[in-house]
């Protein structure tokens, strides 16, 4: 009872304070696995002292698909372990994202110039940082000590963090892995899972009313857009920025359940800034936008829709148009775009048992618009099994994965212990790694109980009491 | 008792059978990090039959730096286990060496066409290999099954085996890494351990006057060979190839100190055809020739340690001509020094305390004659270290390392048990993985118990009684 209050008491103190942190920055070899070239290129990261104490334990968050400075903000869980166990903390920038960009701005231009974007590249910079902070930090130490290391990563981050566990457990003791769909490739999860799992989260925060009115409207907004006095009609209710054309209403649909599937994510019990700013229980906000209107009538249906989705898209007020070419243009999201079209590819589908339009998992399809946007295609669709073992995890140790059941990608994880030391973490009603954000006092104890077991295990990796 | 008996049994037939195999091909990408590019090149693989029984396990020899016929011809032990454990022999072939050539001809011709030789391939080909096996001999196994792969080797084969297992836990249940001398980089281990065990080789198996001649050989070469009269007079008596001229003095030095060193890696107790030719302990057939002789004279001394290093130039007495500069044109070598010239640095150095001419370490000296020899230079000495844990194994699991402790190499592997499943398994007087070798009645006590060991390991990575 006592650990819990310290902890409630660090939770608030957190929860007002900012994370600062140093920028650093590391020439990192361009391809770890070529020897041939002695090519680098600078990796940024992120290190905040505020907590450590020497010889305490680093805590090193595997940086996800984007800037790093994203996830030091919305991460602070960290630095609550940081403080109980006087650690340094710091993000590391995986290749290609934020500022790490072997090519500068040409870095995503060709797929020749985006041929050294992969995990295992990504893999050996975060082992190659962790050397450097082990010669600044541990020099006293000698080989066959166990450096006091931890990874930490949420989603492909927490992919990421138990991944250089089970390839590198020699540089880092243990991994805590939230909200890391590992298993959802090739053949090992159904391919319909996902989009049942967010019509659950709108079931459950927005109830049936909400997921029928969904699951109609795919059918309007085809028919309507059939015509261009429709396509005229939906572009003007909806502020698109470009009226849209008939070729386009594939990728209006995509980016409408892409809406969808990120309320659903993000649907923290409080408001938040992470994918976008938003409301507490954005579903649940959502969902009320659509009561009680006649959504029978195809322009009242549009005007809800609009409004609702505005909750995710400009709930700040700001927004002037809306873009459903937006990730086009998006050099975050191309670098993704290459990743999930050549060693990350996620079968997903939807079927009549979800609110999403029917779609089936074809790979060819798949392979020929990677091929277009991005010029790759997932020739080797087995290797990350391969690579990473799959469903066989017996082999590997000290990885906590811990997954919210209501979180979309919870269908893709570890929901059960596989050993005594691979173990899982469920958190019934949490969103997308809530574990790992700032502690906030709407946080049920499911979560305050899932964080404390994180900070176990976490001095269990590390061998202290 | 019984056990014994039936393994002699084993053993005597297989000292007479040939081991034959089919010799397959599969096509493996060319860089299996890198995703934008769908090449492929032919990898050779030799399957054994023989023993296997539907469902029994699989033993993956993981290929050396050589064509891998010829250690399918020097490992018939491993045909001892797959007749005790009803298994499918595999031998795999290292890329860029025997035919398994990713650009024909010109493989080996430049190092941007060598730039796909790395230990990491090497593994992700072995696993890759692997997994066509899985989907052939285990079809209806499902993926979080333990697939009964267990990978051997010997030498650099057997650091493959191990680092495979340590990389791909789901790829083999276990590993047998014989004469692997995977701590002989950086500096873990002192640069001067390995002259001093060869040393030890000669002195043990040849006495003092066999080290003391050859201690003193070599300032008597190096003074002969300071004027022309001297150098005609060697190259005559040595039967060169060519008259050896002053600047190819160094490389003399060292084609006798590997022949010496080969020597003792070879020193098995019974004829063998493995480096070459040789008589049975040939450390001892080379020293009786120099015992008695007058060694004082030069020209005695030429004489008696050119009919002595016959004994491993010559044994079949087919040789013309001895030729110091032949590793320049050796293909197999010259793909060898690419890997020591980046990944595997193994820093040697000799002192007073061994038979050698002294020659200190100097990381410098060596890149300048790997970037002459090869084109390319260690830029990331410690990278091995960093790779593949170096002295931390205690998170791995399922390794036996087994060392001859009359061998070489022995000064750089894992002589004592590291945990419960990292085992060692020392051999007092061993030479280079002479377990992995035919059975031969030759064989002493403690490699029959070896050879059991191994099995007993096999069987438990298994699960198998």
């Amino acid at each position: 009872m006592f650990f819990t209050l310290i902890l409630l008491q660090t939770a608030l103190y957190f929860a007002l304070a900012e994370h600062s942190y140093d920028i650093k920055w590391l020439d990192v070899p361009l391809d770890h696995f070529t020897f041939s070239s002695n090519k680098t290129f600078k990796l940024r990261y992120l290190v905040t002292t505020k907590h450590h104490i020497k010889g305490g334990p680093v805590l090193v968050y595997t940086g996800d698909e984007a800037d790093i400075e994203l996830f030091a903000k919305n991460t602070g869980f960290i630095h609550d372990v940081a403080s109980v166990l006087d650690s340094l903390v710091v993000f590391v920038e995986h290749r290609y994202y934020g500022q790490s960009m072997p090519f500068g701005n040409q870095s995503l231009r060709t797929p020749e110039n985006m041929k050294y974007l992969s995990t295992s590249q990504a893999l050996a910079d975060f082992a190659y940082v962790i050397e450097e902070l082990r010669k600044e930090y541990f020099k006293s130490m000698i080989s066959n000590d166990t450096f006091p290391f931890v990874a930490l990563g949420g989603s492909y981050g927490g992919m990421l963090a138990a991944w250089l566990r089970m390839k590198y457990p020699t540089s880092v003791c243990g991994a805590v892995a939230a909200s890391a769909p590992i298993w959802y490739f090739s053949n090992q999860v159904p391919c319909e899972k996902f989009y049942q799992k967010v019509t659950d989260v709108f079931e459950t925060y927005g109830g049936d009313e909400c997921v029928d009115v969904i699951k109609m409207s795919w059918k309007i907004i085809r028919n309507l857009t059939k015509e261009e006095k429709g396509r005229l009609t939906l572009s003007k209710s909806w502020s698109l920025c470009h009226n849209i054309s008939s070729t386009e209403i594939d990728k209006l649909v995509d980016w409408l359940s892409d809406i969808y599937v990120n309320l659903a994510m993000a649907n923290y019990p409080y408001p938040s800034k992470f994918l976008q700013p938003l409301p507490a229980f954005p579903v649940r906000v959502f969902c009320n936008k659509l009561y009680g209107a006649n959504t029978n009538d195809t322009r009242t249906l549009l005007e809800v829709l609009n409004q609702a989705f505005q909750i995710y898209t400009n709930y700040s007020g700001q927004l002037k148009c809306h873009d459903v070419n937006s990730s086009a243009d998006d050099s975050r999201k191309r670098a993704w775009r290459y990743q999930v079209c050549t060693e990350l590819v996620m079968p997903l589908c939807s079927t009549d048992a979800d609110m999403f339009e029917n779609a089936k998992w074809d790979l060819k399809r798949y392979s020929e618009k990677c091929y277009r946007d991005v010029g790759v295609w997932p020739w080797r669709p087995d290797w990350i099994v391969q690579e990473y073992g799959g469903k066989n995890l017996r082999y590997f140790s000290n990885i906590v994965f811990s997954n919210g059941l209501m979180d979309p990608w919870s269908v893709g994880g570890v929901l059960a212990n596989v050993s005594s030391n691979i173990l899982a973490v469920t958190i019934p009603r949490a969103a997308h790694h809530v574990d790992l954000r700032d502690s906030d006092l709407a946080d049920d104890n499911f979560v305050v109980q899932a964080r404390k077991f994180h900070i176990r295990a976490i001095r269990k990796f590390l061998n202290i009491n």
